[in-house]
């Protein structure tokens, strides 16, 4: 194992995860965590997710040979503007963020040469936030989506994917473009439609949900500036998405209007045997774990 | 207690868990179950969720002290037409039904005088079809919404509320109306955009599903015909619901083309407080039990 110092930029609920998932693995990482504020940094101390904290954004990395972002995504472009001159030629950095063009871009823009950035969106989270909601466990048997392009560095990149293997994530590689379209639909959408339907209800009706509504709109519970930055990065997606969906409503709209009982039928059972056959496969990949 | 045969029109998931429930409670309860197909009602009797079964429908409530119509919602027209004329004065009638006010127009055009209705929504259930996921407990701590209206028999009214009360359930009492109006937005609405959830992304980006959208999608798991019913028999509360969501979506897409990060983010944050808020109301119920 070549890496052993690693920096974790913004320690929260996914920086505070890896650190602890980490330290579980080997006593030999020596892990540093970055926040911008002290009580942060040094929570991320008390629970053992990083080894030693600072507010100090370019200290934090100078003696680092893996650097990982994990604060919200619009802070990426300042952070590695930051870091940039600081860096030595190998250091391998890598992030988090659940959009990947936009910090791909930027590191190719603001990183030095020798330094290495991999694009890493690790599909693991919660509505929750901060590092009292870390886990050792929180990445253990999902998905983390790799975005080299044709100027990665391979070894770098190995290096990378070793880190997810380790705590626990299965991996695959995409483009930067095709994972920001696919996300739109799987991620990105599903937010701002459970945010919408979380929104709309009067009082009266929201007394009235049961397990299906709570289930329907639990992810609207995320913190609203780290899904701006993710919406907005995304933004030509998105609006691409919304467009469809909205497509899809006006052709219901139509069915409920032309009273097309057995149109609609077809595209409930459609729906129906669509999340049937996710579920089937989820489970799937579960046992052949 | 008065009311000891009861007869179930319709024994699946929630009929068969009504027998269950009730025989759970009192072998007093003499259960008859109508079913379309022969095997269906053999499979009811065979749980333990009737006490009798029938594919004869004006048989099945010829002696019955109520009866619980259990059927997909469109069949509600046909079932009341025909057992009409079977029923004796002082019958109780009560449903499950989704939506409220066609069904209560339908009892009274097609139920002789002294023949009482009371419209039942108990609010339980599943994306699972059938007797045999009928549970004993499906509708304990779950609420269940009565609609009466100025021509309902408080006599009636009391027999319907104690029988859902006594197999768990709290009671609250709206008009079809108000019952029809609320659903569309906690209910209806929820499971239309659940559906176009699913139907929308390519097989590439359902391999990256994770938790999240699992659960923001589970409600379409549900039967498309008997939501078919559901939705076209609410279409006008529906289209009004899917006319706000669209201004919704229109109100985002206006935020993401002009980069209104702060709007954004305001709308957001106000989705998750309400999430936030609502969850905590839940647990407050479930712990005032």
């Amino acid at each position: 194992m070549s890496i052993q110092r690693i920096t974790i930029l913004g320690t929260g609920l996914l920086g505070g995860s890896i650190g602890l998932a980490l330290k579980s693995i080997s006593s030999d990482y020596y892990i540093t965590g970055y926040g911008h504020k002290e009580s942060t940094v040094r929570r991320a101390v008390e629970v053992g997710a990083v080894d030693q904290g600072t507010t100090d954004l370019t200290d934090s990395v100078s003696d680092a040979q893996m650097v990982i972002l994990c604060t919200p995504v619009g802070m990426f472009g300042e952070i590695l503007l930051k870091i940039g001159p600081i860096l030595t030629p190998g250091t391998i950095v890598t992030d988090v963020g659940s959009t990947k063009r936009s910090v791909v871009k930027l590191a190719q823009r603001h990183l030095p040469a020798g330094v290495h950035f991999i694009g890493s969106h690790p599909m693991a989270g919660s509505e929750k936030r901060g590092v009292e909601f870390a886990r050792t466990d929180l990445f253990q048997k999902n998905l983390c989506i790799l975005t080299p392009t044709d100027q990665t560095n391979s070894a770098a990149m190995a290096e990378v994917e070793w880190l997810w293997r380790k705590i626990g994530m299965s991996t695959i590689h995409l483009s930067p473009d095709e994972h920001d379209r696919l996300l739109a639909d799987i991620s990105h959408l599903p937010h701002l439609m459970a945010a919408a339907l979380i929104a709309m209800p009067s009082q009266a009706a929201l007394g009235l949900s049961g397990k299906g509504f709570l289930d329907t709109t639990r992810i609207a519970g995320g913190d609203g500036g780290l899904w701006r930055d993710i919406l907005l990065d995304n933004r030509d997606n998105l609006a691409k998405s919304i467009g469809q969906l909205k497509a899809q409503l006006d052709a219901v709209l139509d069915m409920l209007d032309h009273n097309q009982g057995e149109t609609l039928r077809q595209w409930l059972d459609h729906a129906s045997a669509r999340r049937e056959q996710l579920m089937q496969q989820k489970l799937h990949e579960l046992n052949a774990e």
